[in-house]
């Protein structure tokens, strides 16, 4: 079995003990082992800030983005091969896997671009115009981005070995950070052999990118205040590390992605046609693509009212033609989710919905028949479709993200509880509106906006080249409030703030000037 | 004795129980009384997020800006009477109370001028241009910032009632968010009456401000994912409020200004001349201004090597003339502190300080004499100047920070130790840099910015204009990170950001332009 070392302090490094195991979650078969026990954290930690840090700083913005670049087609190049292993070690369809991968190469180049055509050859970015101070005329101020002078660890989710490190290291790479990042332990075969490509060919300076295979042990108690966590997962997992004492006392940056109880709406004025099927299309795609194991993936389909019948035997039908099974199989097109608990807490929050009132339309459970997988074996859930009679009926509907290929029926009948209902999602990344009614799209964004991080309006004149909602785009910031984690990533130049100290710097205009002449306008 | 009651639900509300008691700090006299025991503290909240939030929301910037007008000539109006309270409750002179109360009028004038000047009749903010998004011309995306749908909780300190009061609430009720204040209890009589005043005039919105005078009782455990806390004061405290369970599990923003070692510095070529005597002024007004008592005031006093003895014999010279005493007499230039732990602490501090290596050059203690005031009475610390030998002589240098009239000189020998050394502050609020050298003050200001909210740059050609560090401006962002508490306060529209949520809209391009039209581009 493969052994998964870590990348510390530039070198690779084998943890001691006993380590956790990585599998097939189709077929049970364990692939791969690691532990980051005896590794050394706080040295893993002085290295990235004395050696990566500087070392980045010392480069421009366009130097940075060629980092990016290499990075990118590295990953481009090894596609296949990183696919391959979403399929095995993720239990990827090898549509999910290039979803991840080139969503990884994609965010990559992204963030290469802005730095060749937006940033250029500045170091650091200047907020705004001066702005006059003082009663004399002499007196200016302006802000100032520079790189904090730490470490940025990233902590990932199991979903996106690729898309997470790369999205992540892109934007903090770019900053001028040092990078620690740790996927998910049940997923980590991809993003190992990505890191391993990284290192062989060369691609980053010395303590610039490390990666740690299992455990963070105890890395983050070594956090300071010009350190920077960023952690993708559950709220439970984000409370324990926004309460560690050093975080707290430090004003360590936090910045979460968590639970989300993402809502699709569809207007009353979409009851068939392009706008219609747009909608159905993405309904049907997030329950489906990755096993619904996409945080944007939608969790509450509001209906009007007198739709909810229609739109139900649509999707049933959508849904019981779903071809579960094998993710290596070219005819499956769904897999199983990543691990055993991941298939327990799925079905355990399916039942919880069920017991509190939430009617089973389909699915609900392990599927009755798998494709080209042995009988009782891999940890697959079935394509489900809950419903409930109102918004108020079922209270977990709004509180319990079922991370899984399952998706709930919420009739509305009328905007303003349509409004009040979505809001109790509590925070959310992402919602989608289908509908050409302008008056409508109008009250609803205006409405739920301040409790979600993006909205995608699903139109008639935009549905061929539409964008599904789940698509995270490194244009337009990812994040939300609340529940959702109130992070904030990506969105071009945006995300790199959480990476960068905004100082304020006041003087006699020139010298103020000359300062600021130095760094990049945004 | 007065009693002072809270402004809650549109009521004026008496606590039951054990009031605290705020006093005199220079006759030791007991003022008033208050308590919040029994307040409804979740009917407070429920007000002002279901009465005061609607209401603001519905205005537009120009609106909320004329509420912040008349908000700053009420206080304008009535400033003798609020700065007779300042001498009377916080130990200030009428100078030191002028610099609170006109600096919360000035700062509500500045907000209003935002208003009016830069946002208009719009009700939210717009982030930047479109964006192209997708392989098709027909999507774009945009970011909006609307206001979070809560309540923004502020808890100020006990050194600026007023301004503390004014600049917290000006930002957030601008950004359309209801407040609810919580001044100091030591030195509430100031802001209480200021509320009076507010509510007597009818000037705002019922729910829109609200006003807690005492402790925050169970408010805080009711805070949820759309409301704001912002905090100013010990980072001991602001550690207990970030790690509150339903402020850690909701993702509740918290933003918060502590702890602040700031420096102040002497370039190499700065020996005589204007810019050196700008650097004195400005090193002794923070020492003996409020009683040292401001959050922005210089505690670390970097110089060269060979500058030291000239200086040293120069603060003493003016730090003895100091006329300490009983602050409501003209002669006197420095007050008591606010309290006696104030008082207890500040000489804690310096204790220890010097126990650990810092000479005491002058003061260190109680004053011998003060003027007019009963002997004994009083809560006098002497005007104080500690020295170490070297930048890493005395490590609590650069930790503790003594909230009372002290400062410490600091001698360096190289630009590259002296940007260590400021740096070992672990993140401060402002730091000021005296020189006329510009490839100095470009090196250290490249250096130490990423560990602080404000640098302010004095010189020769500014010095008769220039502001001092200790003044926090509207236009400029105010906080630091690390132990200043990672928070960002004012600097224009900056600091509403605090309030309001980012959020993505992406589709067709002319529905997102017409949603985006209402808005107001920062």
């Amino acid at each position: 079995m493969k052994n998964l070392a870590s990348y510390v302090f530039g070198e690779w490094v084998e943890g001691k003990g006993g380590p956790a195991t990585r599998g097939n979650p189709t077929t049970e078969e364990p692939l791969a082992q690691a532990s980051t026990e005896g590794v050394d954290m706080k040295k893993a930690l002085d290295f990235a800030r004395d050696v990566g840090g500087p070392a980045l700083r010392a480069m421009s913005f366009r130097e940075r983005g060629g980092l990016l670049r290499k990075l990118s087609r590295t990953i481009y190049t090894a596609r296949d091969e990183l696919m391959t292993l979403g399929v095995q070690n993720a239990g990827n369809t090898r549509s999910d896997a290039k979803f991840d991968v080139d969503g990884a190469s994609a965010t990559l180049a992204a963030y290469a671009d802005i730095a060749e055509n937006e940033l250029g050859d500045a170091k650091f970015l200047v907020d705004a115009d001066p702005i006059n101070i003082g009663r004399s005329s002499k007196l200016t101020g302006q802000h100032l981005f520079l790189p904090l002078e730490g470490v940025a660890v990233h902590i990932n989710a199991f979903n996106f070995p690729a898309w997470g490190l790369a999205e992540k290291a892109a934007v903090a790479l770019l900053a001028g950070m040092p990078v620690i990042s740790k996927p998910a332990t049940s997923t980590a075969l991809m993003a190992f052999r990505l890191m391993q490509l990284i290192v062989e060919q060369e691609i980053l300076p010395k303590g610039a990118l490390s990666f740690l295979a299992g455990s963070t042990g105890d890395l983050l108690s070594h956090l300071r205040g010009q350190d920077v966590l960023a952690f993708t997962g559950s709220s439970d997992t984000a409370a324990q590390l926004r309460a560690l004492p050093n975080v707290v006392r430090d004003s360590v940056r936090v910045n979460v992605e968590a639970d989300s109880l993402n809502a699709a709406i569809l207007g009353p004025d979409a009851s068939s046609g392009e706008t219609y099927d747009l909608f159905v299309k993405d309904v049907v795609r997030d329950i489906t693509q990755k096993a619904g194991q996409k945080c944007t993936a939608i969790r509450r389909v509001f209906v009007p009212k007198d739709r909810v019948g229609d739109l139900r035997d649509l999707l049933v039908e959508r849904l019981r033609a779903t071809k579960i099974g094998d993710p290596s199989r070219e005819e499956v097109n769904m897999g199983p989710v990543a691990t055993k608990k991941q298939r327990d807490d799925a079905l355990t929050g399916i039942d919880r919905l069920v017991r509190t009132g939430a009617k089973a339309v389909t699915g609900g459970k392990a599927p009755a028949q798998t494709i080209g997988v042995e009988a009782g074996k891999g940890f697959f859930v079935d394509a489900t479709l809950l419903e409930v009679e109102s918004p108020d009926a079922v209270a977990d509907v709004h509180a319990i993200e079922v991370f899984g290929p399952c998706t709930t029926l919420v009739p509305y009948d009328s905007s303003a509880a349509l409004v009040r209902a979505v809001r109790r999602g509590d925070g959310g990344l992402v919602a989608s509106l289908y509908s050409d009614d302008k008056s409508f799209t109008r009250e609803v964004v205006l409405g739920i906006a301040s409790s979600h991080g993006r909205l995608v309006l699903g139109s008639e004149k935009a549905a061929a080249s539409a964008v599904p909602p789940g698509t995270v785009l490194p244009s337009l910031v990812h994040g939300g409030p609340g529940r959702a984690g109130g992070g904030e990533e990506l969105g071009g130049t945006r995300g790199m703030r959480l990476y960068l100290q905004r100082t304020a710097i006041q003087g006699y205009g020139p010298v103020v000037a000359a300062l600021v002449a130095e760094g990049k306008k945004v």
